[in-house]
Parts: structure tokens; sequence; C-alpha cells
């Protein structure tokens, strides 16, 4: 085999900032519009994925690549970040035999398309090598460079694998190359057959270790869904006011709102690239516009890999929820939140009243603000379908 | 001087169970029980902690020293590990010229009672110099062991130090007991004139460095206030039939509940040592009792270190709900929220019906619990004073 082989590990100091795990806008479910510089790459690559980890140091029962956050395994969001990349072509998953299943499992449910497990060796440079053979085995073009990614570094970003795969590309990797020769590289080259280098990488490829480590990677996951929403408002002057006070309110809280009239036209665009979504509501019987939005977010198969955010405000007259106690059925929201639950979608209610009082009003809004910015970020299953009080 | 120096450091691969940040059961604010064996240390002890750093590698404004968890900056937990610690006598913590007003106005808002902050040198060997020095300087009686301690390491248990402190009494810490000679030691040897010994600590005394440490810094704190919670119930029949389906429920999700039928004598107790409070209610104008709990927690002066939290539980009889819409007025729990957010006790209200239906209840049931579970692991302050359905 010539395959060259690129080997990353983290050993920089630089501020880890998060990375985008897999949350670029795609156009196309599977395909990246993000090109860096606007060119690609042109030859075949592959990845193999070492995951044969049983997880001793995490001082879990569950090897840490199958430990779950916001509902899916590590593993699973090591290979979306390398699916995502149009140009890398197959994956292959080295996992202990008696994991195989649950593998299997994984790729299914998630719906990766590009993978293939395999089960690993004694070691985990003969499971390595398992995985690079295994590529050999398929019927696609067989690859020029091959990246072997440790399975518990999930944050990987495509500006880092492009230049990675130039870099092989272009230097051809001869044994020179090497820079800190570890085991495993030169056993790669010893019973694989191929050339091998070693690439710094920056610190979000950091390896989850330890269980502290496991919590890190689901604050980064969810900061990184946090970051913006998009405002739903019906086009009513009621609901762009709220929506713009709310747009203002919510920026000094560290995220960024999108008011649109709906999700028509070019806005569809939303409906691919958002994690999170806040219908405002000024009439009473007004949860069949929050309905549209679910069926919308069924229908663009978009909670898949990462759970969307709902959020329903109700705005009442000021007299409204005087006069039948809460304006909306609590039951009703429940059942509609219960049901898209069971699709990863979250969905909770906001209840506010409009007010002349300048100063009541804007007390309000902030609290919206508040209480979105809290339920955008900590997606908690367990307050879905709540009707809270602004 | 003749100070018996120790630093400790973490260099181990074990896995990192969360240490227990200052939420020992303490009988007296600032005391703690808990000593090692029975036993106690009867020579004076006191600590530095350099706290100089200026956050470069987090990509934080603030210096990581400073950055707040629930509220609150990691130097004060670090304080707080060895503040709770009956036998050290005084703690120096040792911060840019340019961090002394920040430094002191958070050991006046938290009350620490045994710290003193100087300013530090030129370099980190400097400012540990000059926070050994600072100690020569008191009133109070010369230490025979000094503790030196990365501010940055917040997660120190106390039987850690009672071995490290009765080990450099004992062993006398001459220079032969050098382990790893760093520049900081000899520095201190060189410079203050103290013998110093390097000591290897747990994985839990992990370092924060970067901004990922810091979202697990505040999950393992989350996690540590979050294992248990007390009921109160009242004595009533119905409350304790809910709060032992609830503790049941509860067990499933990783967290304990002890069932009380008040906060009298022996209980009274629990003030001092629980960080949840679920407060059932049958009858109708009950906040009266939640009333009385937060005022029994704020006698206590608890939430000084911790945000507290309250959970009111309402059991409605299953036809209360409908003739009056809610049963209880979402203004009244919101206000009564509002002001005990002021003092640091976050309060929240879950409401559910009774019901002979057994699956519905149930349901409900397991519905308090994940919600009861949920509201008490996120800790979120923007949602105190919501009255959610079960």
């Amino acid at each position: 085999m010539e395959d060259n082989h690129i080997n990353m590990q983290s050993h920089s100091c630089d501020p880890d900032r998060p990375a985008h795990p897999g949350i670029f806008p795609t156009r196309e479910a599977g395909k990246s519009d993000h090109q860096p510089g606007g060119s690609s790459v042109d030859f075949p690559v592959s990845v193999v994925l070492p995951a044969g980890g049983t997880g001793e140091r995490t001082g879990l029962q569950t090897p840490k690549q199958f430990c779950s956050f916001l509902g899916r395994p590590l593993i699973s969001y090591t290979i979306q970040a390398f699916e995502r990349v149009s140009w890398i072509q197959s994956i292959v998953v080295v996992v202990a035999k008696e994991n195989m299943d649950l593998m299997t499992d994984i790729v299914q449910r998630f719906q990766h398309k590009k993978v293939r497990a395999v089960p690993g060796g004694s070691t985990r440079h003969r499971s390595i090598c398992n995985g690079v053979r295994a590529l050999g085995d398929a019927e696609e073009e067989r690859p020029k460079v091959v990246i072997i990614h440790d399975a518990v570094r999930p944050f990987v970003d495509e500006d880092l694998l492009y230049k990675i795969a130039m870099a092989a590309e272009e230097q051809g990797c001869s044994e020179s190359d090497f820079e800190f020769g570890t085991e495993c590289l030169h056993l790669a080259l010893q019973y694989c057959g191929t050339t091998a280098k070693l690439i710094q990488g920056p610190p979000t490829l950091w390896k989850v270790t330890y269980k502290r480590d496991l919590a890190a990677a689901e604050s980064i996951i969810k900061e990184t869904l946090s970051r913006s929403a998009c405002v739903i408002t019906g086009g009513s002057e009621q609901a762009v006011t709220l929506a713009d006070a709310l747009q203002k309110a919510v920026g000094a809280l560290d995220m960024e709102l999108d008011v649109i009239p709906d999700l028509m036209g070019e806005n569809a665009g939303y409906l691919l690239k958002e994690w999170n979504f806040i219908q405002v509501s000024v009439n009473r019987s007004c949860l069949s516009e929050v309905e549209a939005v679910l069926k919308d977010l069924e229908a663009a198969n978009r909670a898949l890999l990462h759970p969307l955010v709902v959020i329903w405000v109700h705005l009442s007259g000021s007299d409204e929820l005087s006069v039948s106690g809460r304006g909306v059925e609590p039951a009703a929201i429940m059942d509609l939140a219960s049901a898209a639950k069971l699709r990863n979608i979250l969905l909770y209610g906001i209840q506010l009243r409009q007010t002349k009082d300048t100063e009541r009003w804007e007390r309000s809004v902030l609290r919206v603000a508040e209480i979105t910015s809290a339920l955008i970020r900590e997606r908690s299953p367990a307050l879905v379908g709540q009707l809270l009080q602004a």
C-alpha cells in the first residue's frame, strides 16, 4: 500500500476555542459547502478511527467513546466531524469485538453513510493496521491519503483536515518526515508498509480522557449549539416589536437572533442551518403556528444529530390572561412537546402579557430573553412542554 | 524561617472522581467536624495561594482564578477548601497588584475569615516568597508548616491536607526530601531560606488551565451539590405517600432523598448540611410552608457559598385545578422567588394533581422526579419562580 498516513495529536498550549462539531451550514445532508479558500481536495482521502478503548480512566462503566451527550455517543460526534467533509470518501471505525453490535447500531441510528465498523486486534497498533487493511478491501477507489485519528478527539475542523490532506499529498510523506516518532507510527510503517507523518494539532483536538473531559465536551457542544436562534414573527407588528426588543436583550447574553417573518422562500435556508427557533404568536389559538414549524423541521430531518430547540413565545393581550387564567391549555403544549421530544425536538413555551407600562414591559422582555437563553443553553429534556411565565 | 513547604502538583492518571469542594457537613460555620481518623493537627499550619496568573491560555479576558461558577469566583472555592479545615490557621492569597481591590472585595463578599491578600512580585517565585514572608509578619502564631498551593486547583480534600501536614511535621523536610526539583522549590529554598518537599497529588487536584476546564470545574461542583435532597412533608399522609414515591423515582436518577416531616429538633441538622430542599404541600394556601423553609435557610446563613435550591411541590386535589385554573397565583411564587434569589436561594414550583388513575399518577410522579432532578442539577437562575406542571 502507498497510502499516506497522518496521525494527529494535540500538544499545543493555545486557548481551546470550541471547534464546530458538524454544525457548518449545509445545503445538502452529508455535504459541506465550506471549502477553505474555495478549493477542494481532488484525490481520495479516507479515515481510520481507532475506538477500541475500554474507558478505564474515566472511572465509568461505559468506554468513553460510547458515552452520550445530548442523547448521542461521543464516537458519533467524531464520525460526523469527518462525514460532513465532502472530499472524505470513507471512514473505518475500529472497535473491540464485543462492541461491534453496539457500533453497528450507532451507525444505523444516526444514519452515518460513509462508515464501516471493523473489529480491532489485540493491541492498538494491530487495530489501526486492521482499519487500514479494511480500506484496501473496500470497493470504492483506493485512498491516496489515510488520516488516522483518535475516536475520542471529537473536535476536528475542516480547515485543519484540508491542510493536512494537501500537505500529505504534496509532500509525499517519506520516512524522513517523522516529527515525533511514536510507536504507533513506526509499527504502521513496519507492519502495514505505509509511510506516516505526525502533525501537531490545535488544542481543540484535545483527547477526552477523564470523566471531567466528558463534561467539558458536553459543554463545548452545548455552547456551539447556543450561539444563535431564529425568531419567526408571522409578520404582525406586535410580534416584530417584541422580536426586535428580544434581539437586543439576548445580544447582551452573547446570543444572536435573526428575525424573519416566516420560513418560506429564502428563509427556508434557516431550517438547514439553525438549531434554535423561537415562534412568536400574538393571537390565542396559536399552537398551529408552532405546529407548522415542528412539521417543517421534521421534513428537513434536522434533529438527527443534535436536539433542536423550539420556543413558543405567546404574547397575550393585557386582559386575556386575567379572563381565562392561562390563555392556553397547558395540556395542549405538553402533548405537542411529548410527541416532538420523541423526534429529538425540545419544545418549550413562554407567556408574556402586553402592557403599556414601559418598565413592566421591559422587565418582561428581559425575562423572556433570560429564560430563552437558559432553555437553549441547557437543552433540558425534563422541562419540555412547560409554559413559563415572563 | 523554619517553615516546612509543601508544594502539591497533580501528575497522576487515575480516574478523577470529583472531590467535595467545601461541602462537608459542618456544625459551625468555618469549622469542620470531619477529622480523618478522629485525630487533629495540633501545630500551626498556614497556606499560600499564588493567584497572580493572567489567564492567557483560557482565551478569556478574566484571569481564570476570578472566573465565576454559580455566582462565585474560582479563587473563592479554593480558599473555602482550605478555610473549612479547622487546623489551618491562616491563608495568604498572592495576587497581581491590579487585582488587589478585586481580591479584597471577594474576601469580604464571601466572608472569608482566615484570608489576607498580598501583592505579588515580578515572577511567580517572588510572589510565593512574598506570600511566605507575609506569614512571618502576621500577629498570629508563626506556622510550623506552610502549604503552597496553586489557586487554580480548587478541589483539595481535607484527608490529603491532613496527611501532608503530618508528613511535613514528622519528616522535617530536609533538602534531601526533594522529589522533583522544580525551579519554584529551589528558589523558595534559596531566597526564603526555607526547606521544601514536592508531594504527588491525586488527579482531582487538576489545574484549571483552558476554557474547557472551567466548564469541567462547574460541572464537578454542580454534580457535587446535586447528589441528595431533603423532602419536607409536613407529616400529612398524602404528602408522605408522594415523598416515598419520589424517593424511589429519583433514586433511578442517581439522587438520594431524605424524607422528614419538618425541620424541627434533630432534623434542623439538615439546614446545615443539605443543599437542596423539597417542600411538599397538599392544601391550597400553602406558600406559607415554603416561606418558613426560606426563613430557616436564611437564618442558618447557608446560601453564602453555594446557591441553595428549594422546590415547592404542590399536590392539588383532583378537582382543584379545574376550578381555579391554576390553584395558586403564579405572581405570588414569582415574587417570593425574586426575593429569595437575591439571597442566593433558587426557588421553583411544581404542581401535580391527585388522581386515582394509577398509570396517570405514576407518570406524574416520574415527571416530578425528572423536573426536580433537572432543576437541582442545572441550578438555573433564569427559571426561578416558575410553576411547572407534572
